[in-house]
């Protein structure tokens, strides 16, 4: 039967998909590095291939990366709050840095050769997504982790760090989906068509990433894998229900 | 002061976004027009300009009236239940049809013109969009249409409808972006990168449908502003529970 004792502190299904989101990270990693290795000629700083620098750092830092740091909620479930949000602003921190190189590589590969900047629908998103990303990280440490946020602001906040924090990701698949479809016709727009190997291994690239974001996305939203309240946190939070009850409204900072 | 009153009735943000939605999607139909009309020749069945019906119907289809047809539950909060949900099912059912339209316009304007089919990630996105929307339309219809599902049944399948849905609409756009690159790098490939109008206007789109996801995903994630049940509603699903609540485990289908 379906009934087997799914215990209320590690919901039944939760771990499978985790592990199925990581199997899905690596192979995104392993693809990006085939497509690179293989068809690309590999990849090195000082050098023509600087270039390769930027979709192998922005696959591992604004896909795999941003996406485990919102997954640690899910997963330790049952450490300190504070703990594992020090672990999620550790790993939204080094996946800006590494993004960041990768930034860099685009903007001295380009000068090398000559190409313009930022003329692109690739370049647009992904730089609204980087921009924004720091944004949000820098918010979400400015609320959540200095200790000048008071709760109420921070149960007010919390709501949009959510959302906003879902659709960054979301935006970050879509433009590497675009940085794909630029290599691609840029490298191989006329046998392309032909279904020629590394278009197959590149619009199997794009698909890994989209199914990445399914399964990560699934298992941040779906309500019964939510992060229950550790029992302190719950006596924190009654105190504070008590507290601004008694409150006057309109007074927030 | 903030205070003045937002009646629980209708939320006081929920119209402004919806309004900013609307004008959003609308501003978004204007410039696919002007894209094509300007600078593509314009739109005709029968005639080279068949390929241009392709991203016209896929903007009204997929990405306008899918989004339209999720905001129903928001923007209809106090009509019957079942009314809104044959409006949703219809918007969703037009939705398919227009970009059925779409699809046999890029399918014989390739046959036309002797360009293969499906070899980009733009055509394995889109046709993974479209078949994946249609299933999820009749499955919808089927559970939350027909008379035959239980309440328990929708109830279950409810969260993954609505978590698809998102999903799909999110995949739709971003599907979007990748035919707007394909496009540009078809059409205009050497003028692309000196910032020629044609350019800066598709890339203007790319930047409004992102926009009109984000607003239109935020309308519908923020949880104050979802449909509050009504009041003989209510009454069935207390009814229902006290059903359920005497029910033996494990006997579904």
């Amino acid at each position: 039967g379906m009934e087997g004792a799914p215990s209320p502190a590690s919901p039944a299904g939760l771990s499978a998909y985790v592990a199925v989101s990581q199997l899905l990270g690596l192979t995104l990693l392993a693809t990006t590095g085939a497509w690179l290795g293989r068809y690309r000629g590999g990849v090195a700083w000082h050098s023509p291939l600087q270039f390769n620098v930027h979709p192998l750092c922005m696959v591992l830092g604004m896909v795999f990366l941003q996406g485990d740091a919102l997954l640690v909620y899910r997963v330790f479930r049952h450490e300190a709050k504070r703990s594992t949000k020090a672990l999620h602003a550790l790993l939204h921190g080094l996946a800006l840095v590494i993004a960041l190189v990768g930034i860099v590589a685009v903007f001295e590969s380009h000068r090398a050769k000559g190409i313009p900047d930022m003329y692109s629908l690739h370049s647009w998103c992904g730089m609204a997504a980087f921009v924004l990303y720091l944004l949000q990280w820098l918010l979400g440490c400015g609320f959540f982790l200095l200790p000048g946020a008071s709760f109420s602001l921070r149960g007010r906040y919390k709501p949009q760090h959510v959302f906003f924090g879902i659709a960054l990701f979301a935006l970050s698949i879509a433009t590497s989906l675009l940085g794909i479809t630029e290599m691609l016709l840029f490298n191989i727009r006329d046998s392309y068509s032909r279904f020629v190997p590394e278009g197959v291994l590149a619009n199997t690239l794009g698909v890994l990433l989209v199914a990445f974001g399914l399964v990560v996305g699934y298992v941040l939203t779906r309500d019964d894998w939510k992060r229950p309240p550790l029992a302190e946190e719950l006596a924190l939070s009654m105190d504070f229900k008590t507290l601004t009850e008694g409150e006057s409204p309109g007074g927030g900072s």
